[in-house]
This record gives structure tokens, sequence and C-alpha cells, in this order.
């Protein structure tokens, strides 16, 4: 809300009021809400959040679809993959089922073989925001302290990003040394849009002639597939899915298959995928350190407790 | 190398041989490699990187300075900073040396705690690039297989970056609620470069109004210390660095002190913190897949692991 106000201000300061209203479009729920409010008061164009569908899944409503499409992107190709891969996650077997085969590996390998730690790899940096989005889905879907029992089972994973190739020479070694609490989910992209080639030079120098001919994409393909064999022999487990090429319809594919893998293992970990529990405290302790009426009980508790000085200082 | 071929060519083709000369400016080390060879060999300007300094310990060598300097960051002041810290990781008692008592702290939760995720979460987006930085040096430094007797041991912790406050919206269920396997380390600025006030407006919104007249800076300052005492009342064990400002002399302060807390964390968890022996073998494969000499064995061995068909696939 403090950036509405922000962009609103900058608006009326340069444009006036027509052309705020011409330029600001909101995108939120249909009925509540204050954006809402403020965008039916002040007649600004919006576009509507299914009122069934939570922020991290909305990707595919207006929410993602809108600024892809203004930043280009074909979105009925996205949708298009998407709903090829919501039939293809109709099926009830989970081992032919790739949105549950996912949920389920990494639940598994959660769950049976202590690794709680997913690390999301894409091998393409136009893919390092996709493995960031995947990282709020998993994190805040599965991470619950209660089972839908109202047992206390902190559930959940943790997932990581690592891009390819650059933290190969970051993390490669925690991954195949360290702790044996992870497993390595590779985006492994066939195709990329340029493929750079390498010019040869130095023929007499052997440790760079062999370089030359290839390209940038050979490259990182062949690091990718190194890194994945070198894992596999140090015994680290790992997964890749691979994507043709970079295009609308595949990544409607992948999207949704990440919503059907994260929901899946909701299911397993018998808990509730689509709330957040524990966020709330954090939201209502700011209001109150900003003033907010009605959180005046929270802003004494956090004051009392940073003047009681029970913190350990250096 | 692949980058250097391309960067050479490009300044050939543009500027011809003296233009690139000129313009190509090498740091490697004194005597050996292949870039210092090439550097001798076509008389380019070079810096040296101290020969028992590695790579994630080289940011206050030529490695880093030449780049902040012609980015126009103060390196005498960074220099001067982590001067001062040096001075202060002298001190023998860890509790009142700053690197060790941090080193300590990580690897204590690591290993009496089993808290073997560290979470760097910076509130300011200046400092995300610093967060990944520690995450190589913890990372590529403790995550050893064996320790300094030669015991199989998988040492080390997992470090990951959060930002405030993007990832309170992201990551927050899952540290609050999720697996009690982390400690979160916040890296906290107390006064930003610019305070960015927020308009005041709609003053009969209570859900609005109170954010009128505060700045987007006292707006993320709420919110972190909201968030650190939302998680502390849920348990989970939490530390902070406070850095007065974004200066020169405060960065090199906090570098300097990172790099003492993981080498004193080497030294706890008896392993040595300088070496990289499990990245070797990937970069062997790399080599083997793009045709270098010396290395068909390894090029044998993947191509027909790929065509053993010994892989699960969907």
């Amino acid at each position: 809300m403090s950036q509405f106000l922000a962009a609103r201000k900058l608006l009326l300061d340069r444009l006036g009021e027509r052309g705020y209203r011409e330029r600001m479009i909101v995108t939120t729920d249909l009925k509540k809400g204050v954006l809402r409010e403020l965008a039916d008061r002040e007649s600004l164009l919006s576009f509507p959040v299914p009122a069934n569908v939570g922020g991290r899944f909305s990707v595919l409503s207006a929410v993602g679809l809108f600024p892809a499409a203004m930043v280009g992107i074909d979105i009925q190709a996205l949708l298009r993959g998407a709903a090829h891969m919501e039939r293809r996650c109709r099926e009830a077997d989970w081992r032919k089922n790739p949105g549950y085969l996912l949920g389920a590996l990494l639940y598994l390998f959660a769950v049976k073989k202590q690794r709680k730690l997913v690390v999301v790899m894409p091998y393409a940096s136009s893919l390092l925001e996709t493995a960031e989005w995947f990282q709020q889905l998993w994190a805040e879907s599965l991470g619950k302290e209660k089972d839908r029992h109202g047992r206390v089972v902190h559930a959940g994973s943790t997932p990581l990003r690592a891009l390819g190739v650059t933290d190969q020479h970051s993390q490669l070694q925690l991954y195949g040394e360290g702790p044996e609490d992870k497993v390595v989910l590779f985006l492994h992209l066939e195709k990329f849009g340029k493929a750079c080639p390498i010019p040869a030079a130095f023929p007499d120098q052997e440790s760079l002639a062999y370089l030359g001919g290839h390209s940038l994409a050979e490259l990182i393909s062949a690091e990718a597939l190194a890194t994945e064999f070198a894992l596999t022999r140090q015994g680290r487990p790992n997964l890749k899915i691979i994507l043709p090429e970079l295009a609308a319809e595949v990544m409607g594919q992948l999207l949704f298959m990440a919503e059907v893998a994260t929901v899946f293992a909701g299911g397993l970990w018998q808990i509730n995928p689509l709330d957040q529990p524990g966020v709330e405290a954090g939201k209502q302790y700011t209001y109150g350190l900003m003033g907010r009426k009605g959180f005046e009980a929270q802003a004494k508790e956090i004051k009392e407790q940073l003047q009681s000085g029970d913190r350990y200082r250096i």
C-alpha cells in the first residue's frame, strides 16, 4: 500500500487527476480489501483476482498474466501450456502424473531420507526468477506448524535456489561433500536463445585450444551434465526437468506442474497447503510500530521487550 | 577463459591490437596459470592475486579492489575498515572477538542444536550480493567430506539468502513454523541512503492513514524489528548484525569479520576451510565432454553412463 501511495502521488503530480485515473490499473479481489474500495472510489480500471486463489498460486491469473502481457509474453501460449499440463495432471496413477511425481519425490526425500533441502538449480539465468517463485510456492505452502488434525508437526522442506554455472563455483563443494541433507532439482534448457560462439585462439595452448569452435551454450550444457554426473557419483540425489526451449507454452506447463506438485505434497504431509497462519504476528507488530489504530498492545509488547535488555549484545 | 576469449575477440575486432592491449587488464597469480602466461605473452597490464589467497577469500585483494575502485567505491576506506576489524579479531577471548563469536555461534547452532541452515537476511537490497558472497564463503569453506584427521564427517552448514522485506512474504511462514533447522542472521542497516517519504492520503481510511508521514525507510526498519520479534516468539533463534550505514569502511569491517568467522568455524569443525577438493571431478568431466586432451577417460565414462539408461525418466 505504501508503494501504491507513492506511485499514486507521482502520477497525480505529473499528470493530474485524469492522467492518474487513466494510467493506474489495479489487480485485486472483486469484492473485498482496501485496494478494491479505492479502485471503486477512484474509478480505476481493475482486474480481478479469483477469490479462491492465494497470492503464491496466482501467477496464471490476472496477477501474473497482466504484467506478462505488458512485457510481450504470449499469454495465450502460456495458458495453453498450463491447460495441457492440467490434463496430464488428471492422471490418478502418481507415477504417470508429472505434478504428483515431482511432489511425491520431494516429499519422500524429505521424510524418508532426511533431505529437507531442495536446491532448485536452473542452468540459465533467465530461469532464476522461476526458481525464486518456486521457493515461495514450496516454502509458504508446506512450512506449517500443525497438520490437519491439529498435531504439531513442523512440516515442510526448505527450497533454495542456485544458478548454474555460477554456483558450481560457490555451492558445489558443499552440495557434494557437506551434510547429506539435500536433493538437487536441475532445470535444464535444451536450446538457448543465443549460442554465443567461443572464438578459436591460441592453438598451441592446450588449456584454451579445445574451447574454440564450441559455443557458450554447449559449454553450459556440458557443465550441467558434468555437475549432475559428479554429484551422482558422490551419492547425492538429483532430479532434472528438461525444458526444450524458453517458450511461453513450456513455461505454462512448468508453472502448473509445480503448483500441482506443491498441493500434492501438502496432501502427503497432511497439512493445508493453501493457508499461511504463521505470518500474521509479524504484520501486527509492524502495524503496532507504525502507529496503526487497534494495534497498541502489539506496540507496547515489542517496546517493552526492546527495553528489557534480555538480548545479548556485543 | 571462454569469456576472456570472447572479450578479447571483441576488443581486437573493434579496436585492433593496440586498443586491445591497452584495455584488457588481467588479475591473476603472479607466477602460474594460463592467464599469467597470456598476460606476459601479450604484454597485458596485470594485477597480482597473492599466491596464498583463494578465490573466495580474495575480495580484499586486487580481485575485489580493482573492480570496486572502478565503480567509485572508496577502497582506502574499505581497507581501513578491514584493518580495524583485523585488530579487533586479534582478541583471544572468543566472546570479545566479533569474528570468533559469529563463527562459534553458527557452528554451535549447527552442531549442538541441529540448525544446519544459516539464513542470511539483509533488510536492504544493496546488501543482497553481500549475502550471496557470504553464501560462497561459508559453503565452500566448510562443506567438507573429511576432517583434518581423514575421518568422514560431512561437515558444514548450508547458507541461504533471503531479502527483507520481500522474503517476509515468501519465506517467513516456513522459517517460523516449518522444520526447526535454521538460524536467521539479520543484516540491519540503520541509515538508508534515501528515506523515501510515504505520501499522506485517505485520512478516513484507517488501513492507509497511519502510513502517511512515515517513510519507506521507517517502514522497512519496523518490519525488520517485527519479523525478528515474531520469530523469537516462535522460538526460532536469530542474530542481528547492525550496520550504521552503507559506507565502504563499514563494509570492510563486515567482510573481514565474515572471513575470520568462517576460518574460525573451520577450526571448530576441524576441517581445512581453505581447500575445495570436491569440485575437481565436475571440472574434469566438463573437460572430457568439451574434448580437451588428456580427459578422454572422463568423456568415455560419462557417455557410457548416459547410454546405459539406468536413469528414471518420465
